[in-house]
Formats: C-alpha cells, structure tokens, sequence
C-alpha cells in the first residue's frame, strides 16, 4: 500500500472550494481557505494542508464557524486596526486583515492589526509572505488551543501559539520564520505515533508534570482534561530554557487574545459548542524607511550565502534557512502535490456527504 | 570567605559614574551608563551588571568606544528612525534611541528603530521597561558577539541575540520578556564552571559540532576560533527545536544588523581594535490604539493570576511570570544590592587605577 498520493493541485483546489462553497461560503472566501491549505501542503506543512478541511466542515455544520463572516472593524487609526472576525474562517479573517495592514504600512510606513473572534487561520507564514510581496517585513502570530503546560506547571494554560515573520531577499528566497513556540506542534506527536517512535524527553509531559513516553496517553489526557500536555521550546526546566518558549508562547497571546480585548490561553475552546474566540496579531514594515530595499535584500542574501557555505557538522550536508525547505517543496509541487493516503480517503468522504463526489 | 558583599545603590553610581567620568564620558552619559548597569545587578541579572564596567573602561581607552557619541538621525519618518550611534556606549545610544521611539509612538501609535554603530547595551529589557512606563508596549532586540553555531553547523555565525519585550500590567508587576536566543547566555557557562558543575547536553557543542562537555575548552575555542560555541534555543538539532532558537537569532540580526544597513553575524567584533559595529532595533505600540489600556491591564492581571495559581509540579512552589523574580529583587535591592566579591575587586581596581578610590 503506498502512503502518499500524488493528485493535481487544481483538481483539489476546486474539490474543497467546492465543498466549502456546499456549506454556504461564499466562493471568493472558499478560494482564500483552500489556497492557504494548499499552499501548507504544498511546502510539506501538511498537519495545516487539506487535512483540516474536515474539522472546518464539521466547525460550520455546528455553528461554531460561520459561513459568512460579519468582518468588522471595531477601531481604527492610520496605523493600527481593531478587527473583530464574527466568528467566521480564520484564513478569510487573517487574509483581509492582512491586506488592510499592508495598506497600511504602505502608506505609513508601519502597521499592526489586532483581531478578534475568529478561528484556525491555517499555517502562520502565510500571511507575512503576502507582505514579502510588497517588499515589506510581515508578521503574524495568533493564539490557539491550550495544548501547553507553564513551566512548573501541569495543565494545559497556553497554546502552541506561533510566531511568523518574513523577510524579502533578492537572489534568494524569502526568508520565512513560521514556529511554535513549544518544542514541537502537536501534529509532530501523531507523526512520531503512526510511525511507532519514540517520543523524544522534551516534548511532553504527563499529568504529573513528569516527561511522558506515551503518546496516546498525552492524547487521553488532553480529551479528558487530565493535564498534562505538550512542552514550551527549550523542555521541562530552566536549565533548558523551557521558561523562553513558555514566554514566547505567553507573548503571543498577550498580543493576540489580551490587545485585541477578547479571550485569553485556557479560555479558548472552552465550550464545545460555542466559537473557539482565537485571536490574532498581524504586522507590516516598510525597509525603505530605514534603508533601500536593494540594499537590505543584499545584505541579507550574503546573510544567507554565509550560513550556508560555513562549515557542517559531520555528516550533515546543508546548513538550512528558515523557509528554504518549505520553498524548494513548493516549487516541486506548484501543479502536483503529495498527500497522505489517509487525508485523500477523508476528502473522498467529504465529497460523499456533500453530494461533490471526488474526482481523484 | 564571604562569596557576595553588600554595598549601597548610591555610592556605586556615584562611583561607576566617576569612573566613566574620568575617560571623557559627558556626566548625563556616564549616569544613564551606570543606571542601566545597576538595575541590572538590583535585579539580579549579574552578567549584565557592573561587571561590565572592566570591559566598557577597556572598549574606552582603547578608543572602539567613543567617550563623546556622535549621535546622528540619519533617516527619520513619522514613525521610524534609522540612527548611527557613532560608536559610542551602547547604553546611551539606546537610551536616547528608545526615548525618540516611545514619543514617536505616543503621537503616531506605532514606532520603530533602526540603530547601527554602537556597542554592548546592557540588559535588553531596560529599554521595554521604559516604554511600559508609559502604558506602552516596549521591544528591544540586539545582535551580539558571534557565540552561537546555527543547526547542522560548526563555526559561530550568531551572537545569543536577545529578544526583550514588556507589557503593562494593572495591581501586577508589569511582564517583562528578556531571553537570549541560545540555550543559555555564555554568562551562564562562566557561572557553572565557577561551582563545578557539569554542562547539559543541549548548551554547547565542541568544534566538530558534538555536545561539549568541558566549559574551558569551550571558552578556549571561542578565543581560539577554532569552531564550536553556544546552541541555539531547543539545543542540538531539529528534534529539539533548535532550528527554532536559530531562527529567532537570525531574525534579531535582520532586524538589527541588516536592518540598519550595517553588519550581521560573524563579521561583529571581527578587528580587535575597531569598533564591534553592534546593531540595535527598538519599538513602542500605544495600546489605546487597539482597546482601552485598562481594559488591557485587567486581562492581564487575570491572565497572570490564572497561571500563578494553577496546578504546580510536584516540588515547585510557584509558576513565575516573565519579569517577576527580577522585580522582586528589584525592589528587595533598591537601596543595598549584592555584588560578586571578584566584581567589587574589580571595581577597587579600577578604582586605583583611574585615581577614584572605591569608598567600599
């Protein structure tokens, strides 16, 4: 049995506008989703690719995510922007704020948005890359579910919450930081699970706080809320730094959920049957108001050119900047693109249920 | 022999101003030098304290650092500022940069900063916790000394970059993030080696790019440059996240370096007797654009109460918010603070040696 399939990106891309548009989206918004899934499989982050398309499927059946968003600004000033998302697809929400923002920045040189009332928005980096293209520094990060414990503490309190920011450059690629802020997101543990390896100290805990080996028990103690749960980047302690990503994680969500007025880390998801109320906090900078654009793109390109012709560990052949992998992948799969086995038969489900039979 | 002597807030800043004095540094200079130093020390954050004072009467005499800064705006939006700071003191080029800042972003919501030609600037989160003073959101970030291998590499191409962010909080102490981007700042590894304590794994890495072991060796590779140094933030390799903690000092040094058009990396502090051309950003966000500030410091507060009474590990009495265990000491220490006997030896030294006895 193969464990990936190889389908065309267009074909897919009308598939799930399709079984979105099923659900009452209207079609412009269901073409933002499905390029902001795809593009995640397209650079490999599958765990953000087309294997959320069901949660968003079951999300709008049940009310919690709304069809058709009631985007509003709430306040605004020429550089900032209060934005309340209505509850409506996180990737709708976070692709119209960002496009506000980079006018914004455009024409004032500097721009954040905070928002509220919205949903999973998909991978991070993308919306910081819309900004690449207009030659300016994006950033995004948003809150999430509490999936991650404090440092000395045992319940889940705070998010996988992530950080995005992006850089043009000029030869080369943009450079594309999109991260966690634990150790690793939570889709890493259902990878480590199917291929049967072991799960690694610093990623998790048990509810005792204690290092967990047991995926499907960290798992458990999520669903029942027993605690226990994923690790801030750096592990268990401070020795190992594990109080940083614990910080990272905290600062995110202060810029998300606490600026923008609305829900914060253990809140989020708290109520089956109601908005997950995620937040988000996007921002744009414009280079030429510091230095030219030509200048700052070569500075960085040597930048890049150092580290990856500086020396490499034995064994290792290649020194990677942050987005060179994901790039490379999204040039190989611009018109096909890989996709596990398991998602293709999910979707294939998807099309039965929403009389829009797959055509892969 | 006692390890800690305690002497008063007072006649150290009368002292290590006199010192400055004595090398041609302007007396408001000398003082915003020495405030930055001893907060430093009052909050416990050793590393960053007058144990710096050596160093900067060294960087002085030897003329990498200029007594006189010749601080120049050399580009200027409603909202940005690129400046030079003329290789003078990091800590009043900083000063004066973040007190620019916090007024461009009280009139216009937002600002940032460039800065280039400057040097050491102290603890990173003395500038944030200016702007939170005025009920703003302060970042500051900074490149550094090269110390840091980036995954799969062997040579220092990054300094421990620290990220400094601060938020206003209500009845609580306001949050105050300020980490390095390595596991550990090389502060840390001074500290072990002195009480005989063995490395963790994830710290730093010989020059074949294997876990190290040994601190001197370290240190003499460091001098050496031979290869090997400190690992970023989540240790050795991808499992861990350390391609995470590169990522976070390579955006610092965009930012920083980059940003302002000057160096990056490896090529600071490259000539023993030029100026180490360290690069700085900073920033300041009006809360009041987004919601009402105290709207925001009471999520706050409540945010801080949650984690500070949830669930601890068994052993661990409390879950510290960023910036709390500083400002406890802080406030322990506003009028007598504990110095590292070597230090105070130190400062009796310098003391001799610039005909200004130390009155302790």
């Amino acid at each position: 049995m193969k464990e990936y399939i190889k389908l065309e990106v267009k074909m897919l891309s009308e598939f799930s506008t399709g079984v979105l548009c099923k659900l009452g989206v209207p079609h412009e918004d269901a073409e933002i989703v499905t390029r902001v899934l795809i593009a995640a499989d397209q650079m490999g982050i599958n765990s953000h690719g087309l294997q959320r398309l069901k949660r968003y499927t079951n999300g709008l059946q049940m009310g919690v995510m709304k069809p058709v968003a009631d985007f509003k600004i709430l306040k605004e000033t020429p550089n900032t922007l209060l934005v309340s998302g209505g509850d409506g697809l996180g990737q709708v929400i976070a692709y119209r704020t960002m496009k506000l923002v980079i006018n914004k920045a455009l024409k004032n040189n500097v721009a954040f948005a905070a928002v509220r009332d919205s949903n999973h928005y998909g991978m991070a980096g993308y919306y910081p890359m819309m900004a690449v293209k207009q030659d300016l520094i994006g950033i995004s990060v948003t809150n999430s579910t509490p999936l991650v414990v404090p440092t000395h503490g045992t319940k889940t309190l705070l998010g996988t919450n992530p950080i995005s920011i992006a850089f043009p450059a000029g030869k080369e690629q943009p450079v594309v930081l999109d991260m966690a802020t634990s150790t690793v997101p939570s889709g890493k543990l259902e990878v480590y699970k199917r291929e049967g390896k072991k799960m690694p100290e610093n990623w998790a805990v048990d509810e005792f706080g204690k290092p967990a080996q047991d995926i499907a028990k960290v798992q458990a103690n999520w669903r029942e809320k027993k605690g226990g749960g994923l690790l801030p980047l750096g592990g268990i302690n401070e020795e190992g730094g594990g109080h940083k990503g614990f910080g990272l994680s905290f600062m995110v969500d202060i810029l998300s959920g606490v600026l923008s007025g609305s829900e914060f880390g253990p809140n989020l998801y708290a109520k089956k049957d109601a908005p997950p109320k995620v937040s988000h906090f996007f921002g744009a900078i414009r280079i030429d108001s510091f230095i030219s654009t030509s200048l700052f793109k070569n500075i960085l390109d040597n930048y890049i050119t150092t580290l990856r012709n500086s020396d490499k560990v034995n064994g290792q052949q290649r020194i990677f900047v942050h987005g060179e992998k994901e790039s490379e992948l999204f040039h190989k799969q611009q018109h096909e693109l890989l996709l596990y086995n398991k998602v293709v038969e999910e979707l294939r489900e998807l099309g039965d249920k929403f009389q829009l039979p797959a055509p892969f």
